[in-house]
């Protein structure tokens, strides 16, 4: 091994996704730690009919090789997508993806030589550094309020920081916080990225799980230099299991992507992507997503109703417009990782995600993030008031 | 983008592949261009009745998220199959990759800083080279004969370049020419990886692929020193469309390359990984490949025999054991690219791949590579018919 490479991998944590997947994999612990969908809500019959169509279609091509940049019906579903979503693009903008989170993994690289800076939102996304890190960047982390990222401290730190490359944002209902950027900041954020020759790497896998407001329009609708790279996904949609997502792009960086791509892994599966093109065919999606934006509206009442009801007046919790998650608040002092592990694992027998590790730069103890769209309203109203006991009790 | 990537990737040449995929899907030229495997023996029923199954199984886990070392079932059954292969090894020595192309591109990612070295057949894979230049290495090519990869001249190569990190081997009817390794030269590749230092990066899609003779102990197998790195693939047995591939190494290799998975696209397609699991439960693979070895052979004594009977004398092509390939020598003075451009298109509508792009030192223009997978026996004649009357004709 390489010693950069060592250096480089040192960085990773692979350890706290690791452990997280375990605990949602027991089913004695109510778990509100994953970023899972609710798998009772998965299309099961259409898909079943999709894929008995794509591999009983003369020729076979759904189980064959496919051209790297993606199926070009595929392209052109997702530019029409994106269009009628307020993003007007064509096929050729478009490159299919395995999973967002490939996109994340190639902006890094494309843009990233050790030691730049990432500047992100505090908290982040931890998917997004550990995709980040093999390409040694340092990270300016931004603080958010109610309207998500500070502008002005954003400002304030592009003017002391020379070598920001990109700027990583989840405008909606971003992971953790649920918080949305408001268009005002949209506006500012194009503004300043144009001002510092930065790249806006724009990841909006929850844009279309929005329980109320209208959408707002996506960073890549008011680029005007051709500075967004745009991920979208049909992970929380469609099913993850499919790991099938895009990004769209100014031709100069959509170019490199493509590169990328090839070098990567020649191709997403041709049966995915057969699969979601034929799914977008044959089923109205936009009927589908509001079957999901209502349950999941539902249950997030639901968890925030219970929080307010079960803990402790001073454990406040965001109130998110859509999305899969809610971060939550404790008192200063409180331990949210020490207070997992000693107490709400073994007696109250719930998960959730402790928020230190989502703090790119200075880890901050005192924060939780729950997901509330993998369990039941059941689960949810269960594992909230024993956890709230628990909390009560140690307090 | 940064000038070190765009240095990068201007070594890429995606046009090579382009053109071909281009080419492969123009219905009116017999291509013997691509590496497909031929889709009238896709196990459509089979993988239509596993799909439908793994649908419909209670709780959706096929459609959710899945570990990022893949399935464990999956993971399990590949340790089965190696094992039997006579490579013994467990689930816990496996990881399931996107397809094994992926494999390619993290075992450069861990191994190689820019400069050193990497060593490969000459001719090698297009696709290994895409997938390592990122990483900028050097390449050494050494020369094959019929027993593979020249041993002497990689012994007196290595001691004249410290900088050499890994070897990039296709042991089994390599890609392009279609020769196999022989075991002593195996056996001399392990102790020349041992004395010098250096990862072996073991490639074998076309393994299970075997016309006659027996198998020959993979590389991995004789591995004394954890220096070998194993890539499998089901997209040569199974289908390509599910891009679903594996690795097995020594677990400080294997540690690294699941954190470069988790870092890349977090995990292969659930769907994809459940149903190449559930395949090997309800149906017998080794039958599936049988009939497989049996009609590729066929297709590959029709195109040679057709070479025989129509190409020019001093044409001559390999014989391969096994696999998709094989590899055709000209005349010396014969531009293989000038002539397919000229004459083997516009005239003949036959297509194959002109065999310099394969030498990732010094081309040489008089080589072509055939592929005898995708087309049909009739068609097979047909095109090799029409290039040996193309070739006469101009000669």
């Amino acid at each position: 091994m390489t010693p950069r490479f060592a250096a480089r991998m040192a960085r990773v944590e692979p350890n706290a996704i690791g452990e997280l997947l375990a605990l949602g994999a027991d089913p004695a612990i109510i778990s509100f730690g994953g970023g899972y969908p609710d798998p009772t809500l998965f299309p099961a019959e259409e898909l079943e009919a999709v894929f008995s169509e794509i591999i009983r279609a003369p020729g076979g091509l759904a189980m064959q090789y496919a051209p790297s940049d993606g199926l070009p019906r595929l392209r052109e579903q997702v530019a029409s997508l994106m269009t009628a979503d307020g993003t007007p693009c064509g096929a050729e903008d478009v490159l299919i993806l395995q999973g967002s989170q490939q996109g994340l993994d190639f902006a890094a690289k494309m843009m990233v030589n050790p030691g730049d800076v990432i500047v992100t939102e505090d908290p982040t996304f931890l998917g997004a550094r550990i995709a980040f890190d093999p390409s040694e960047p340092a990270y300016a982390a931004i603080p958010m309020d109610a309207e998500g990222m500070r502008m002005d401290i954003l400002e304030e730190v592009l003017r002391e920081t020379p070598h920001a490359r990109m700027v990583y944002t989840i405008p909606e209902f971003q992971n953790p916080t649920g918080v949305t950027l408001s268009v005002e900041r949209r506006r500012r954020l194009i503004e300043l990225a144009n001002a510092h020759d930065l790249i806006v790497l724009e990841d909006t896998p929850y844009r279309q799980i929005r329980f109320e407001g209208s959408h707002l329009p996506t960073l890549k609708s008011m680029d005007t230099e051709g500075r967004v790279i745009h991920l979208g996904s049909f992970s929380k949609v469609l099913v993850p299991g499919l790991r099938v997502g895009w990004a769209v792009a100014s031709r100069p960086l959509l170019d490199k992507l493509k590169l990328l791509k090839v070098a990567a892994d020649t191709q997403t599966s041709t049966l995915n992507m057969a699969a979601a093109s034929l799914f977008l065919d044959r089923y109205d999606l936009s009927e589908h997503v509001a079957k999901l934006r209502a349950a999941y509206r539902r249950k997030k009442d639901v968890m925030l109703d219970a929080m307010r009801r079960h803990f402790p007046q001073e454990v406040s919790a965001t109130d998110p417009d859509g999305g899969l998650f809610t971060w939550a608040t404790f008192p200063d002092g409180f331990d949210a990782t020490a207070f997992m592990r000693d107490v709400a694992l073994p007696e109250a027998r719930v998960a959730y995600v402790p928020g230190g590790s989502f703090f790119p730069v200075t880890e901050r103890p005192n924060f939780a993030r729950f997901n509330y769209s993998a369990q039941s309203e059941a689960r949810i109203e269960e594992g909230i008031a024993a956890l709230g006991a628990a909390l009560k009790a140690h307090a």
